[in-house]
């Protein structure tokens, strides 16, 4: 294990960056200025940002430092595919505290590589500072998207119908299930459980991906969402922020909810209702878009997506519709209970 | 006071974003979507990020929040003007814990928006999050310049003149004056010590700014450096990024560098070389950079421009002429020393 401290700031800085080589010809400068410098053309421009902290995004416990560093790069990547864009560059800082070594800084950057590699993203700055606590990590990403192209939250029209990428609320039932397990084996040395049958629900909580293959196929079909949002906080709190942005109302069916298996067999297990975990879940990063009407057949077409509502008037609210008929508001929890939590 | 978990992550971001105009006519979607977007026409784009955190870069005790609002933009933007760009927008991701209320957001945010007001700049998204422990500030600042314009870091030729502009050393002095003062006000309920006559070395340190008016008199004299970095690190450290980045050597001679009065005063109270603190403080946000030599009548015309010495072959290494005539080598000091204090 090599101490940090070894290497100092730059040593550090440059023992993380120095072998990265720029794949976008659009990034004409990468890491090792005062700024990076990015030719995007003609082409608009997305920014968007995270920020992760320990102890309040993830548990060192039982996320490995390679996972966290994929996972912070895509759920960047996301919002950028949320906007119908495609991620160039991302920029990375950390503030780390003496418990880490070079070792494991070097295991994050590999996560955050491969994602990179994967996306076709470069890594182009960042920020490594020392920190007092837990470790810090905020990601910036930097796409592109044609103007003409860009799909906002504020645009979905009465009558569309609302459409969901893949399956909701495995990545939170794998977050439960590494909670319930890190309780269990509390105190025990070599933390092992069993988790066959289980894979599918720790991947899309340690090692989601972003749908970029979901914005190709609409633009291969010639289908422009009239909105769209990844599903980050829950299908719930993310069709409310369509809703309230665009003024109108939604009805979503239960009975159309996308569940994967092995999710349906874990709520049942921890005697949970199904249908709240995919509304609530969140960290999905599912992509949740609007259409018109008339491009029903289109979508009907299409692998992996799945309509599960229509939007409505705003007077008439945003409800989902129980397999019993019966209709229930539905309402954004999301981060507000992490927040209450600490209180 | 009203406590953050009342207002909810939603809440909380909507309390602080609503209110935000875009003012750059290159925003064309700022805070509201899963990514800002962006029109930087045919101009390069230029990105830059810091991460400041309790306790490592900032000191509650004697910083107030709406300075520490002002100086996370400040310190962004200095970082583009280095560049030779301007910056047009900004993302903040804050992390903070249930010791602060909205009120101390607020704070921070007005000092935040003041810099960006001053400076023309969007704030265009970000992300506010709870922390377990202190408050976590990233900055990401985006930036244009005209593409043959850029200015970089390893791009000083030899026999090129060494520029700086203002003073330095100032920020490190009003940094002791505030730790020495909380040290002796230490446990004192009123902490109100008598500042007279040292103003300037607290703003400096409390409220500094980016040089953007360098940046414009510059072009308005037809100037092109050859390099250029903003002093945040010290003089020593980034005079030897630029050399070390341009294969260069140089020399930097002790009697041109710009000191203030206030700055030599409060050294000899502290007992410190002058030149040591000019060298090595940090945080002056001043621009460093470099000229060729047929430029020499016009920096000389130029007001707050000081040429303190000159790029030289890279075998001849990096040096600092003493007033005595006597050269010593120049070396980096900066964060390292934070981070062996750590350890």
């Amino acid at each position: 294990m090599t101490e940090i401290a070894k290497l100092g700031e730059f040593g550090l800085i440059c023992h993380l960056t120095e072998h990265l080589q720029p794949r976008q010809p659009g990034t004409v400068k990468g890491v090792g200025d005062d700024a990076a410098v990015l030719d995007y053309k003609e082409k608009a421009v997305l920014v968007t940002t995270d920020l992760l902290l320990e102890g309040i995004h993830f548990d060192l416990t039982y996320v490995p430092l390679k996972h966290l560093g994929y996972k912070s790069a895509i759920v960047n990547f996301s919002d950028i595919y949320a906007m119908n864009g495609q991620p160039k560059q991302i920029t990375v800082s950390l503030g780390v505290s003496k418990r880490f070594s070079v070792e494991d800084l070097d295991a994050f950057y590999e996560g955050l590589e491969l994602a990179c590699e994967i996306y076709g993203v470069d890594i182009v700055g960042g920020d490594t500072s020392s920190s007092l606590t837990g470790l810090c990590i905020s990601v910036t990403c930097i796409g592109e998207a044609e103007k003409d192209q860009i799909v906002y939250r504020n645009t979905a029209k009465n009558t569309d119908l609302i459409c969901v990428s893949g399956d909701l609320g495995a990545a939170y039932m794998g977050l439960q299930l590494l909670e319930r397990e890190k309780t269990v084996f509390s105190g025990e040395k070599n933390f092992a459980p069993d988790f066959a049958g289980k894979e599918y629900l720790l991947e899309r909580q340690l090692k989601p991906e972003a749908r970029k293959d979901v914005v190709r196929m609409l633009a291969e079909n010639q289908i422009l969402p009239t909105s769209m949002i990844d599903i980050s906080d829950g299908l719930s709190s993310d069709i409310l922020h369509i809703c309230q942005q665009s003024k109108v109302g939604c009805r979503i069916y239960e009975e159309r909810l996308p569940i994967d298996y092995q999710t349906a067999m874990m709520t049942e297990q921890f005697n949970m209702n199904v249908a709240t975990v995919a509304l609530n879940g969140g960290e999905d990063y599912e992509l949740l878009f609007t259409v018109p009407l008339s491009e029903h057949d289109k979508i009907v077409a299409l692998d992996g997506i799945k309509i599960i509502g229509y939007i409505d008037e705003a007077a008439t609210g945003c409800r989902l519709i129980a397999r019993d008929g019966t209709e229930i508001p539905l309402t954004a929890q999301g981060w507000n209970s992490i927040l209450s939590e600490e209180t």
